[in-house]
């Protein structure tokens, strides 16, 4: 009997990103050598408050990642488990830096596969340089007149200094 | 420009599985799903002091996972990255349960890395019914006259019976 | 001399149960079979926005607990080791799940050992299968369209699809 | 219907005990205030090399328990779900003090739950004074000739010092 | 060669000490004895709505800090490292109490090398009863009736009941 | 009145260094910054079997912190407190990599706290780079054939490399 040609890689890796991070862009850089093919999915969460637009946040991420070809970004609400049933996604990806990220990462991981046995959730380690990075504390620091730099891409260092130049 | 047909996606699931757990085997499962391949890489350590011999774990694990046909047993000694590197290996694969887990497993994981840029670790988790069992602790209740059903293939539990009964 | 005869012991597990989960519903069978009495004790918090009323939650854990005897369910504001005192308590009964349980509620039975001597918190562990399992991230799934099933008894099941059909 | 009158409460509290802290003896003292009846239950653990022989531990113990009536010393060896259940205990108690604590704690507390349903682990805390306090460390620091004054009880205290200066 | 003369070793101690406790002047009495000159620094944070004012909570520390002649007290806004280094200090010191602390600590202090180099953060350990103390927990003790006694300075528990009393 | 002149204030920052690694420099580099003196004080452990002599692990720190005019290298044995005693120091010096470190480490400070009063212990963190090093897995690595390029001190690196060639 013939094995079935296994279907192309296809991994979501959903966040916030208000706004990315390079802790983000090293998750990504690292799935999309490893998959082939990397959406990463931008939550609308109409509860929240961002700092930047869900447009703004997907043309920050598409422009930083523009030289990975098979890297897309999308955005989605309802479920995580059914946006990527729909996009055709067997895997969930998840950064993992330290222990509260860990926790929560869990707790979510078990969640979704529980909603979905078919999607797995495989977790990634930033590179060290990244381990205390945060899209919050990145805006804290912007707020406060500090520069993230090498933290953030240029153009969401760029993006951050406007938006608190203008406050 | 056509892009490279991407190659197969193998991965490494190295342990010194003294024995398999259920736990193992979850995250081989998991794997096989996901890539291409998976080699179940035994560690040859010499310095430590195993209940069953790298022949005996072989057999274990190869008659556990024999309805998988992208999974294969081996065993290794020295680096893990040089083992990865030389059966062609792009991913190292782990299983994450606890807090004193995912300490271990991130120092590792990090130290792979900086020995060989080129192969990544992620990591799966396994079913919260094995959240808690180990190797050691399977062993410690087989030792105390216990039967560690449910918990390793039962192989392994006849095995462990065998083992202890002898003494 | 006549050792004095010991009263029952009587056990207050309280919390905000907004709703209750099954991992609630573990422990509080689990802490039945261990204490001669069980007060499920649902906070008042006047400064929480909760998605059930104190009524609704009074009512859910009541038709969910009504086959074991030996559990009431109360409510209460103010110090919970006054609330404890008032009816007799004599042990305070907690949850554990994981890490970030843990050190929240280390620190609530240090200070309420601190106000009140007398009573004790104990800790037990609901089955794995609730290690990942909180009123929020069920509230969450079912904001989201999502059915937390088997997560929350039916009768909690059913008031979440209404309350979130009505939306 | 009447419900049956509850059979008292007996609770196993095991250990190797080598020495006994007052971390131990404050979670004994703890257990016997709640339970009707506490068994302190060393374990006879022949793959350890300990410090003091069982016999010694025993002494020990039941030396500075003497004034709590609901309170006897034991030995057992196998498993301690077996050693409860002979010894007709509904609970087995442990002290948790901090997270290296909770996790293997934990992981026990599953194992013998798996191993026997019907015996329950509850966890409580020592007073903070003791939240550091080990029997490893109190041996350490005897070997090195400091005096544990305050972390363990008088008469381990003496028997520690007799020890080490005996070398 | 010469080496120059080491110039005194000046410490900031930020917070936002709303109000102060006993933890936090433990630290404060601990950095006093080690560092030549300790500067309480109050963060005069506009987003969150705290309980006291920062007059109050100045007179507060000021008041309980004032036999100690080598503390004194200041308030900031912006980025702790520009005080920092506005005011010569070339340490920032922390206290540790337990791992959710550990976590967000090791994050602020990464991020705060990051943007200054030369200004090191230094963690140390309040005394054990201490190991339980929040503002925050002190303040909803205060607030459902409790008194906070021995968590707090005389001067600030005074304070809270004035403050609760008026509502 | 006049302040006393403070004296020059002293660390001993203790190990066994079997290797030192670059996070142990880092850490010592970061302390000469702060202290008027640093004493490196190697821990004569009769009971553990070290990889190099105590003779060989004075000699690589003092090769590689020659340039910091402020730290020194000493060796000791018997308990920590009273060799910082006896040295004068009245802080003693840790670095903190992840959690486990943190639980160990702070067991460890509370306890040398209450054998003698008079010693504050401090925590400085490494630089992330060496969040994953240690001197166990510095030698695992060398032992298997790999160099720990960047990790250890080129003169540690060299050292290693003679040792397990020659095994």
């Amino acid at each position: 009997m013939k094995k079935e040609k296994r279907q192309g890689l296809k991994a979501v890796y959903p966040g916030t990103f208000d706004p990315v991070t390079n802790g983000h862009i090293d998750i990504i850089e690292r799935g999309s050598v490893i998959f082939d093919e990397v959406i990463v999915a931008i939550l609308k969460n109409p509860e929240k408050e961002p700092l930047f637009s869900v447009r703004e946040r997907v043309e920050m991420i598409s422009h930083t990642v523009s030289a990975l070809p098979n890297v897309s970004v999308d955005t989605f609400d309802g479920l995580l488990v059914d946006y990527a049933e729909k996009v055709g996604a067997q895997v969930i990806m998840r950064g993992l830096r330290a222990i509260s990220d860990f926790e929560y990462e869990l707790q979510m991981a078990m969640m979704n596969r529980r909603l979905r046995k078919t999607i797995e959730t495989v977790f990634m380690m930033p590179n060290e340089t990244y381990s205390y990075v945060s899209s919050k504390l990145v805006k804290e620091i912007a707020r406060l007149g500090g520069t993230p730099a090498g933290l953030v891409p240029l153009e969401v260092e760029k993006k951050l200094r406007d938006r608190f130049e203008n406050e």
